[in-house]
């Protein structure tokens, strides 16, 4: 091993020379087409498109080698267990420099083909026929261009060709990291704080949203009195601010809570909510925008206008829950029968889950939230009736996606800090949504945080609060979001602040997440597995789960087990038992035969889960689970059904989990596997 | 040749592509002014852009289900062992039956947001701006568009919807399946069959080329003389018909062989064949566009401009070939460190892999052909480099990637035989294009057969001749390169007939590929693993490795093997071993610690393989090949670069193939993973 590390630095120049040489290629190989006299017009035109073709290349190839580069240097981080920075940060910083190169660095200049032509016409149509003697030429809608900014058009040819458009992100980068999260959402650690994560992403988001919005709006009428403001802000501005800037993206802190394996309840809490949030601040701010009073008063209060917005709110958020649901559903049934192809199923699996994300934006829905579903329901139900393989190939595609779409996304908000051409940096505006965000954070978490305590016998400490309040970081979807508008005045200060919030938390709060969880002492290096046993020593905590898992919840809980899991999926008991005996006939016919063979296996599994974890049962202080329950429950699948259900539930729960480990050939657990196929299992114990 | 490239490379953005028919305007135009007067104006903009990108989710879906439907297709076919249609086959049945939907089926009504306007100018610039009562309105030019298509514009809306920039094929789709190709080639069999294949692939592709370039230009002035022809059709139009259609891709065939487990030197004959072919025939078409007399004899022939093409295609091939090479070879370099960390090997392994694609098409090379070679480069060094779950990885994304993009190209060419606008069927022309095709064919197999048996000792019997000759179906590569020009009367007429090409090849060839193989009599059943002891029977035939495998590939092999391999991976000898001893020091710290662990590992892998087939070595007639040689061989690495070479490096090819068995914890190896996965080996069994 240490050889073999010395080696690696012995090589280190010469890889980097070969990697630094790359991009001097291109320049050299950029060959100027020999000059020809016959100006034929069409070979000058394909000339020129062939260059801008090329030019095309290049630039997305510095995309590329961003990216490799920022891999490369993961790498090394990892390697000498620098856990500082984290990728995402380090992708922002590569962003920057290379933002800065293209900004100051190189000339460009300018493109003498690129001559713009002015025509008074009345109207601007999606398509435009333009006449150059007796040839027409077919034009599109780009979009709307200030009238100040018409002679920067030719000027920064350059910047804008490294600039996308803002939708790339919303259609193509953020689809993937979204199913991602979805998909390998812990189950049974997400279930188990299921009310509270509920609570805070949707409770928490409005909550932290008004507050902003309240803040900046006090702000924004402060800078107006000092004469600070450039241009309307609106008291909607100020309300979409708020929400875009509440979606959090704790990335960094949780591949840190990760690899240092940190309390799992602190890591499903954080977790849930960031990614619930996301799905909750799409729609608020896609609601705000739809807030528009009509008539004169077109920024001031109305109710109606404000019913509308919040009946948009429930009908988009639903409707994309939904769809989510529906396409995720209907996989599970086509890859019921699938099982034998592996290809086959990793192919349909990814084009279903894609056509969700379509099929919502085709319904006017929003895309990224029905996706979020569509991955949980993907990972309950699709995932247990694909082959071990495919389990394994799913979950390393997206896997690969998420984590090419994360780092493309951060470094290109450290490009666009300067190749974007409209920034307005207000220190006023940025102090008080500093504030404002501090504050808004803290007005979700605190008092939710009380109140929940009063229900939740698993309380949440402070500690775990001051580190939820900490986690609180803002990253690709808040982006996504306030890119996605950058035409007014508001909306071009609203995107810088954005940028510099985003740059902050993951830097500072990134940063000092372990500083962070030791000044917090929160227990660190537990093994989510046996977190069971552990919570043993701290006495009656365990409980909680009956107690949070309310009825409404175990009701559901009692219909997917006995009912939807058998439908769908290969797993859970055969519907003969769970089922009245008078639809025997319906029911045999809906078992899949695997589910009577699985019964046999379920009840080993479950028995050899109870004589592991013994001495969980201690736990279930006031009912008596222990090999009697078990027994109760491996006679007929009756017990499924019965009344000792809340401890049925979180074994099941927690077999859900085991089970991923019994398939596959390799342990595949939904989160688990996400990071630490970074870490070989032997650099952990060193840990 | 109007200039219709410009239409077709100026949306080069690759990002853009992706997004194909989202739209691109949604974003700048939802801007809300503070206007009151304009403030409705916006939200009717608005609508209609938000209208447009249902509408173009909606059109995105439709192709998302064909996929969908056909996988599903597929997988009852497979189910019932139904081999007569393969999936391409059915993708474009899906495809046709669509096509014609949107044809017939569905009456648009006519876009009224979208009226054209006339506007004089007296250029055709890349954007332009349009000044409508003030506001400024950015638009880009997609392309020229013919006189009498004005009108047709607004009334096909929807059938211009579902047609794809045709540089989408050629940028996004093209890649991943040559790029597959490349990394799934057997090079054991590949290998061993080099001579011929690349005798097929450049010799025979040029001959086919001309041969029908000539065929279908006497058929063109016949038709000029009946009075069928309705537009210029010049000489370099029927080569680069030639040429495009010399691009075989007998994937229906191979994935039929591949099942049937058809004779290893077949498949390596036809496979290696159709993966160069593509290469040398894009190549070429490209440097017959560029032929170009000067002058007003503009369609002449002239020997400068002759020389000229065939410097470019030199020069555009060898570069290709360089650029592929070298991007594989710095991947293998950086994967060599890399080994700890599984996601950041297959990321960085996509993100290089990509890179050879843009920087080729950033230098005025080839993007697909570099590809290629990139992918035989990752192949033969990376590849063993990687972790085996990266190995398993990269297989499956790339597998994945193929088989969508495969399927997707054929279900758009169903689709577009409908949907597209400017079809010139000409009955003559298709005749003789199907005769020109056959007779092409038959002059690249027949005469090259009979030359290259003249010099191989296992002779490519007449069976396998006429199953070659059956064969060369037409595919993906022909497809994209018809497509990616459609401005002339000529190029119409090509696209038209290709289309007809490749539907009758795939539908009647490839349904007619167990028939006729029964009706050769090739025999079936051929373990690729144990192929050496089947062939025992056959006598000498085996020794045709020594034989084909001439002295400049014998000289490269032993500078791969001896040196290559030991610097850029993990495996191969050490080279303090095969470096002069005066090398010492510089071998040492060039060589990985695993390479000397290895050494012992090899002894055993290699010993082992010998026990095992001890009979292979009975297949080596003239020299005694036996325990005594892979003593030699063991006894220090020297025999690596003695005198025994040539069996040593079959057994060294075959051994690349076990290697990836013993690696990997399923079997791995290049092709046979492709599409086994489809069957089960009990399926197998049973056949």
């Amino acid at each position: 091993e240490v050889g073999m590390r010395k080696y690696h630095r012995k090589y280190a120049t010469l890889w980097l020379l070969v990697l630094v040489s790359l991009p001097v290629c291109i320049s050299v190989c950029r060959a100027s087409s020999p000059q020809e006299d016959s100006a034929m017009e069409n070979i000058v035109t394909e000339k020129k498109a062939e260059e801008s073709h090329r030019q095309d290349s290049a630039d997305l190839l510095i995309f590329i080698l961003l990216l490799t580069l920022t891999i490369l240097t993961i790498w090394l981080f990892k390697h000498r267990r620098f856990r500082f920075l984290h990728e995402t940060g380090l992708a922002m910083i590569y962003g920057l420099i290379v933002g800065v190169i293209l900004r100051y660095g190189i000339h460009v200049p300018r493109d003498v083909s690129n001559i713009t032509l002015n025509c008074q016409v009345n109207a601007s149509p999606a398509t435009l026929l333009v006449n150059v003697s007796g040839k027409f030429y077919e034009y599109t809608l780009k979009g709307e261009i200030n009238a100040n900014e018409v002679n920067d058009v030719q000027d920064n040819e350059m910047l804008r060709k490294v600039t996308f458009d803002p939708e790339v992100f919303f259609n193509i980068l953020l689809p993937p990291i979204i199913f991602h999260a979805g998909y390998s959402l812990k189950r049974r650690h997400f279930f188990r704080n299921m009310g509270s994560i509920l609570a805070y992403a949707f409770l928490g988001t409005v909550i932290s949203c008004f507050i902003i919005g309240l803040l900046m709006y006090g702000c924004v009428t402060l800078m107006k009195q000092v004469g600070q403001l450039g241009g309307d802000f609106f008291f909607t501005d100020c309300l979409f601010f708020g929400a875009i800037v509440s979606a959090t993206d704790p990335v960094t802190v949780l591949a840190i809570f990760n690899e240092l394996q940190v309390d799992v309840d602190l890591y499903a809490l954080l977790f849930g909510e960031s990614v619930l949030n996301d799905a909750v601040a799409v729609v608020l701010s896609s609601s705000i925008v739809a807030y528009q009073p009509e008539g004169d008063n077109s920024h001031t209060f109305e109710v109606m206008a404000l019913l509308k917005s919040f009946g948009i709110f429930l009908g988009v958020f639903s409707g994309s829950f939904a769809l989510g649901v529906a396409t995720g559903i209907v996989t599970a049934l086509i890859s019921f029968f699938l099982r034998d192809f592996q290809l086959l199923e990793t192919a349909l699996f990814f084009l279903m889950s894609w056509s969700t994300f379509l099929l919502a934006e085709a319904c006017g829905f929003t895309g990224v939230v029905a996706v979020l579903f569509c991955g949980i329901t993907q990972a309950h139900y699709t995932y247990n009736n694909l082959s071990p393989e495919s389990q394994d190939r799913t979950k390393q595609l997206f896997e690969l996606l998420n984590f090419l779409a994360e780092n493309f996304i951060f470094s290109y908000m450290g490009l666009t800090l300067f190749t974007f051409q409209n920034h307005v940096f207000n220190p006023m505006f940025i102090v008080g949504a500093f504030v404002a965000l501090f504050i808004g954070r803290a007005a979700n978490i605190y008092p939710l945080s009380f109140l929940l305590n009063l229900g939740r016998r698993n309380k949440i400490r402070s500690n775990f609060q001051h580190m939820m309040m900490f986690a609180g970081l803002r990253g690709a979807m808040t982006f996504a979001l306030s890119i996605r508008d950058t035409a007014t005045y508001a909306r071009q200060m609203m995107f810088s602040t954005t940028l510099l919030v985003v740059f902050f938390t993951v830097w500072i709060c990134g940063g000092g997440t372990t500083q962070m969880l030791s000044c917090q002492r929160i227990r660190v290096g537990v093994d989510s597995d046996q977190d069971n046993s552990i919570s043993v020593g701290e006495g009656s905590e365990r409980r909680s789960t009956k107690q949070e898992s309310a009825w409404l919840f175990r009701i559901w809980y009692n219909f997917d087990h006995n009912y939807l899991k058998p439908i769908l999926t290969h797993s859970g008991p055969p519907l003969t038992a769970t089922l009245p005996p008078c639809c025997g006939p319906l029911a045999r016919f809906l078992t899949s035969p695997q589910a009577f063979e699985n019964e046999c296996q379920l009840k080993d599994d479950d028995s050899d889960l109870i004589l592991r974890d013994g001495d969980i049962s201690l736990t279930y202080g006031d009912i008596t689970v222990s090999t009697d329950a078990s027994g109760a429950h491996t006679s007929g699948g009756l017990a499924f059904a019965g009344a000792s259900t809340s401890d049925d539930l979180d074994r099941e729960l927690a077999y859900g989990d085991h089970e991923l480990v019994m398939r596959g050939t390799r342990l595949v657990l939904p989160m688990d596997d996400s990071e630490p196929s970074f870490t070989e299992p032997h650099h952990r114990m060193r840990m």
